[in-house]
């Protein structure tokens, strides 16, 4: 207040000497460094990078400017956090998941196998104490998150050949990733790592039998349709995969408050932007899927079933050896019971008889 | 560019005379006013405003100012709008549908009955050309809007008398706002408005038989589970509910384009605080209302098929003679038709199963 006293009518004293330094002061220019997980044809994602930076620097008239990378400009695409941990560069744009091998809790902050919906996790996150919680744990790492967008709801998978129950998956190399490898490997899957781009070559030379991406928009390009045309909902290990800004805690701090809030303003429009671009451009391209030779196929219940089994005893074991695993996936697994106590009384249900009417034309 | 190359390295000018009057310009003070719609006892739905406020100020280091009013304080609740519209107040905090009166038309940017859920509403906004359709419509209203949140699927309200089927409703006098209102007229509802501070004594009067309010949270404080225990889902005419920031359009433009953006985004981010605070608060709520006496139902299946064949009726006879209601209302039954077909897939039987799996324990 006695600062905002001081500076007094703004524009009237513009001309003055007095009032100039300290003007001058509270705009000045800043330039940081993104490097993003994302390669560039995977557009959406790419784009929140693009987009944070874009409003960043309208929001400051161009002062407060933040480069773009993409992955393999200043690092790898999953060295991103060390990047912006080691000060390379300011902020990463990644997924926290990619970084379980450093610690299982980093994947609570996208998804775990049966974990919350859109909605549910951002309410985790903002309103529920969830960021709180992660960014505590993300201290020790010299960052500080924030929340980037999300897919939604992820497809579960292409497969080569079609599964009927539980019992045809015993034997199937799939690519997954993270934890929801560890719990398929308890339904007889074998789990594998291969990147995006390799997926088609892989399941053509049946490296793999089934492989799990992103969902129908971001699917598409991959053209697994002709190859692997069973196409399996939900993602259960990936009821919706929230992304991430993780900034240099140092360098935040250095930041002016102004700034801070502007970058943190900025990443809330970034996350409604990302998240509405998957919700309006799914639609048509799971049609265009559809149509190009796709099989939209349900899990058989006792999949699902088994695979919400196995979910409880990996995180059980993981929960028994590292304590902010267990603090976290505590906190998550009470909100989100609470989250559908509610859901199925309006949400679910406004939903159902919508995709009934729908169907009946 | 040519700009930002002139002003060069702002802090490293700061203290010459040449760069002085472009770096103050670029922060002007401002001062602008906003009245809203909600009293200061929907906290989540006033808090709205005072998020804006607070996320604009700390955007600019406190020279763009809004200070925020409370409905009565320069106008009444329901004349936000028009406040807006004749430059009394530069910002309206309210929901759209409110000004049906004017033109149903109005109803779109908030809520119609079976309509689209809260992802759905925004994904139409940001990226399904929701957001330019209407504002093209705003124009002649001298305003232009932005989302601010969402209430998330509604309940459908509080019923002395416990409904099993579709004739219990006739002769029912409920507390029913806007186009809702005319389709439950066709139901044998008689509609009525009613503020909410007078809902409870108009119900132990017995002037009403039943009333709709929002959703847990809100419904809270009105106490209606003693006189009015029939709580009943889902809230058909409001499957989400968006608010709305409308501006006055020219004193948007009069704004420096980084104000413009600064308010753009904080816009955002208040969107994504108001929508995730009632996802994180109505678990509880409808949990304290069970325990003070609420019965949860459903509406039967005969009750929810006579409203969506009577609201397509209501809707066909406003298209007829409304060419804004019209372009506006086949832009949006195109995009939820796209929604419903894709949710289906994912997102709804991720629901599902989690809402079973929950039940089961």
């Amino acid at each position: 207040m006695e600062r905002r006293t001081f500076l007094g009518a703004g524009a009237a004293l513009a001309a003055g000497a007095v009032a100039m330094p300290a003007v001058a002061q509270s705009m000045p220019e800043v330039k940081w460094r993104l490097t993003s997980s994302f390669p560039k044809s995977l557009d959406i994602l790419f784009g929140g990078s693009e987009m944070l930076a874009k409003l960043v620097s309208e929001a400051t008239d161009g002062r407060f400017q933040i480069q773009v990378f993409a992955p393999g400009e200043v690092v790898p695409a999953l060295q991103a956090l060390d990047a912006a941990q080691n000060g390379t560069v300011e902020i990463a744009h990644t997924a926290s998941y990619y970084y379980v091998g450093k610690d299982p809790t980093f994947a609570f902050a996208s998804a775990v196998p049966f974990g919350m919906n859109t909605r549910q996790q951002h309410a985790w996150m903002m309103n529920g104490g969830g960021l709180e919680l992660l960014n505590e744990f993300h201290k020790s790492y010299g960052v500080t998150m924030l929340p980037a967008g999300n897919t939604g709801a992820q497809m579960g998978g292409w497969f080569r050949k079609e599964i009927k129950s539980l019992a045809d998956l015993n034997g199937v190399k799939m690519r997954i990733a993270g934890l929801a490898g560890r719990v398929v490997t308890k339904l007889g899957v074998v789990p594998q790592q291969i990147a995006g781009g390799d997926l088609y070559p892989a399941l053509e030379k049946g490296t793999i039998d089934a492989a799990e991406w992103v969902g129908p928009y971001d699917d598409e390009r991959l053209g697994l349709q002709k190859i692997a045309p069973n196409y399996y909902a939900p993602g259960w290990f990936e009821g919706s995969a929230m992304l991430h800004f993780f900034i240099n805690l140092e360098r935040f701090n250095a930041l002016p408050k102004h700034y801070q809030s502007v970058l943190t303003s900025c990443a809330a429009a970034t996350t409604i932007d990302v998240t509405s671009k998957y919700d309006a451009r799914n639609p048509a391209a799971i049609k265009r899927l559809v149509a190009a030779g796709a099989q939209l196929r349900q899990y058989p219940p006792d999949v699902l079933e088994a695979a919400y089994k196995a979910t409880g005893e990996v995180f059980s074991e993981i929960a028994g050896q590292n304590a902010n695993f267990k603090r976290v996936n505590d906190a998550m697994v009470a909100f989100r019971s609470d989250q559908y106590l509610w859901w199925q009384v309006a949400e679910a249900s406004f939903d159902n008889f919508m995709i009934r009417a729908r169907a009946r034309g």
